[in-house]
């Protein structure tokens, strides 16, 4: 499993991603899930992936070679608007599902991805897509300004409440943290280290990138400040 | 969709269910999914549903007919123990899970449904299962003081924080409340009027059950202010 979070505030884009990738309980591996493509100034694409590794990872190999081969029709370096990223990763995201999947139903397993697609290009607007297996995707808009992928449902209450536009990225950052933190306590299969990275509107570039490693001090400080917030404000309740 | 969870505690059993059904999204409707059978003194039994109504109503209605006959093997009023009560209420879901999904075979649809079962008997042990369709169950004990059927996961870390069997029945139905309040924020197939009871351990009896309506006040002042607890502690986070 996966736990995958982006958001799109006015003043840019906070995406975190976390490792832990298994195949069954008895076989779990660190992986990154996240990747990004830039040229500084120019444009900058993040990508983040959840579901089959074997999807995700050819995903992540095609698009790299259509960059590597300048082809101008697949390359998310050349395509012309963060629009046409979304649509060449989601084609190319379907097309590799579809073959894998194909080889697959002979076995009753299936290979299910997905993807977080954020970034911009210059005179272009900073965009944050959620790209699924049969490649259609949506996006994030100032009603909705968060996407989450992967294991979802534990770490979206804090989000809901506390994530808007108007949100700082410094702000966003913590609430993508604690997001990730009560998805970790309840589902073992998403875990440390954690991949973090912003994109400042209009910089064309990856602003700040952290990976966060299992014990970091100050992750582990916000995590048990949280938990007492939590138990404190919880026994302070009416009712 | 549906939420029920369910508290075993030191002092007695708390049980909170919502009561929203839903045939797709253009069909939703009420209806109680708690079901109390009682002689008051002597044994009380508590089941909670979640999953398909015409498994959940049929398994009622069989364990209805069973307790009218006064059947020595199918009434769970005169089964000897608790472990006998939950064996019943397995074999009669697991029956009709599989009669119903028989005939939906042909269909592309399946029927799945669960069972919170709490209660005691005179002599005996206040005890909380949770019944599978397939007819087997597993108890809540000191490790993990709760049970939890339906749309569980926006209801759980909360649940995790604070519940253990030490909490009081008074602090345990704030915690439902909490648990079920997180959760219909986040599905809107889970939805009011509450149906919330207590079993006082040694009282063989349902020792207080309320009906929560839309727009009780208590409801929402408890509502309004954890999301402001939650909203001052995240804004008070180091890091």
């Amino acid at each position: 499993m996966t736990y995958c979070v982006g958001l799109l505030l006015e003043t840019g884009i906070v995406m975190l991603s976390d490792t832990r990738t298994n195949a069954g309980f008895d076989n779990v591996a660190c992986y990154r899930k996240m990747f990004v493509f830039e040229t500084t100034g120019e444009r900058v694409v993040a990508i983040l992936t959840a579901g089959n590794l074997s999807v995700t990872q050819t995903v992540i190999a095609k698009l790299r070679q259509a960059i590597a081969r300048d082809d101008p029709e697949h390359s998310i370096m050349r395509a012309p608007s963060m629009l046409d990223v979304a649509e060449i990763i989601g084609r190319t995201l379907n097309d590799v599902h579809v073959a894998v999947n194909e080889r697959m139903e002979r076995t009753k397993y299936s290979a299910s991805a997905s993807m977080l697609v954020a970034g911009q290009r210059l005179g272009g607007q900073l965009r944050l897509f959620l790209v699924y297996e049969e490649g259609n995707f949506i996006e994030a808009t100032d009603d909705t300004p968060y996407l989450q992928i992967g294991e979802h449902k534990y770490g979206k209450p804090i989000l809901d409440r506390v994530v808007t536009p108007e949100t700082t990225i410094e702000v966003g950052r913590k609430a993508v943290l604690i997001s990730m933190d009560s998805t970790m306590r309840s589902n073992l299969s998403v875990g440390m280290p954690l991949d973090l990275l912003t994109i400042r509107r209009g910089e064309y570039r990856v602003s700040t990138r952290e990976r966060i490693e299992a014990g970091d001090p100050t992750f582990s400080a916000m995590s048990e400040a949280w938990g007492n917030a939590l138990r404190d404000g919880f026994l302070s309740l009416p009712g």
